[in-house]
């Protein structure tokens, strides 16, 4: 699992800072987590093969965190495909898009399906093979959720040495075993649990921002393996971040302390700072969860699983 | 009068080349032409004082020529201004502004004032000091139309010669001659043209983007100083333009001749083309018309009287 990281900005695009998305790649799927304007030339820059995005997930309905949409639409037109694309995001998702459409005669050759969730509470929002998306309120001045993408169990790690000494030889069914199903051997059962360890974990990636800090967020991005995380403002802005309903890189911080996440990338960035000044948010951040580092666009960050 | 090419591609944003969009000064006024996705960027890479654009002229409502409008919109939030903000563009402008003010929540803080033109009849589509926009109905996939900014003419040139020799003195009696009105000197009535030449035209900009061609063309743009034009394809490329109702370079020359443009810049150039395959494109123009060059992204032109 890959996350691309297409643009890092808050507010309005910036030469060389395109607005906050993030292309997450799992196992041939491309999800798409906000998409502002200028969208499609970060994800162009990247060279990636990128046409064929599974799913759109929005954020809230402001326009830096939508108007990259129409033209992701209609280059999404350029390649073949039977799927649909899902679009999910809060109340006025559905209306954007279809004024729209009716209005700039978009040409679209494949199915869209819009999906309006409940903001104010949290829900699975996507499912796929060995995985769902949920989404979770937060706080902002209209209509604003996170998502976090979850990966199914995965069996335990599968001891040879333990099917050996049980007499079950290398072959199929060792495989039978790890696939977590029971085998019949020597007239006897064997239980995946005799030769494998404990069922790992999968990995997690969440997708915060736009929001005042609240205790809240940190339960639902638990344990993230990468949560991306807004960290607009850096010290001194605090009244203007409650104002504006946006986190300080400090608050990002403290999200991160309190979900343990393992890796956090701050993102969402105000223009008013400089690239050079991003380091100061850094440390801020930092002062509360020590793994976290700065996104830049274009940044790509793998995402391994722990065990 | 200056024209600023902040962009140049046709369909989609490319790095390096953003979508067709002009930028057109004239005694502190500013005028912008097309809006796609990416104009502010390329906008604010210009380092110009624009945020109080007086009007936005629309071809049409196809995504790559408005989708940046939102983003123009809000940012001119950020000075004050009293005046209103024109968008002017053929139907579906009014309803796309609407829908997407009410879907993004925009925060505006000045009045916006969209007018509709009837896209199939020349009209008088803006009137400022000393100079009007007529738009012109063109031949696209949907309602289209090009602009023309006329001034008016201004007076012929003073011969302190001839006022000298009438024995009227330097001083204000000069001026109101200048000015085009007549004067009474010595008991006589004296004309302007008794000292003057006869009345000079103003200066015309013309721009003309996702048409057919088409010989009607050329009478709205007659005579312009400079003429931006579209010349999407190149050689070979004649019946996709046509099915598509494109012009090629070849014809954005023929209307450039037809009219006698004094200058005549290529613009809304096929991803098709890389930056360096361009030439090709000029080069089929300039077979109809000498003074016709290559917009590039970034490019500032003045447009000077030529008496």
């Amino acid at each position: 699992m890959e996350a691309f990281i297409l643009g890092t900005g808050g507010m309005m695009p910036l030469p060389g800072r395109y607005l906050t998305s993030v292309l997450l790649r799992r196992e041939g799927s491309l999800f798409l987590f906000d998409c502002g304007e200028g969208t499609q030339v970060s994800l162009r820059r990247l060279n990636l093969k990128w046409k064929k995005i599974d799913a759109i997930f929005i954020s809230h309905t402001h326009a830096d965190h939508v108007t990259g949409l129409p033209g992701i639409l209609m280059l999404s037109s350029q390649v073949d495909r039977n799927e649909p694309l899902y679009i999910i995001g809060p109340p006025k998702i559905k209306h954007y898009i279809e004024s729209n459409r009716a209005s700039l005669d978009m040409y679209i050759n494949y199915q869209i399906i819009v999906i309006e969730i409940d903001p104010s509470n949290p829900q699975e929002v996507f499912k796929g093979e060995g995985f769902t998306i949920q989404s979770f309120p937060l706080k902002h001045t209209k209509p604003c959720v996170g998502y976090t993408l979850i990966e199914d169990e995965r069996p335990g790690i599968f001891y040879p040495d333990k099917a050996l000494a049980l007499n079950i030889p290398a072959g199929p069914l060792w495989g039978t075993l790890q696939r977590g199903e029971p085998v019949e051997f020597n007239g006897r059962i064997i239980n995946p649990s005799e030769v494998m360890g404990p069922p790992r974990s999968g990995r997690k990636f969440s997708f915060v921002t736009d929001t005042l800090y609240h205790e809240g967020i940190a339960k639902y991005v638990k344990n993230s393996n990468l949560l991306i995380c807004e960290g607009m403002f850096g010290e001194g802005m605090e009244e203007q971040a409650e104002e504006k309903r946006h986190m300080t890189a400090y608050q990002a911080g403290l999200v991160a302390k309190e979900a343990a996440a393992l890796s956090t990338g701050l993102i969402h960035y105000s223009p008013r700072y400089h690239d050079k000044e991003l380091g100061l948010l850094l440390d801020e951040a930092r002062k509360n969860s020590k793994n976290t580092f700065l996104c830049r666009d274009r940044m790509a960050i793998t995402i391994p699983n722990t065990d």
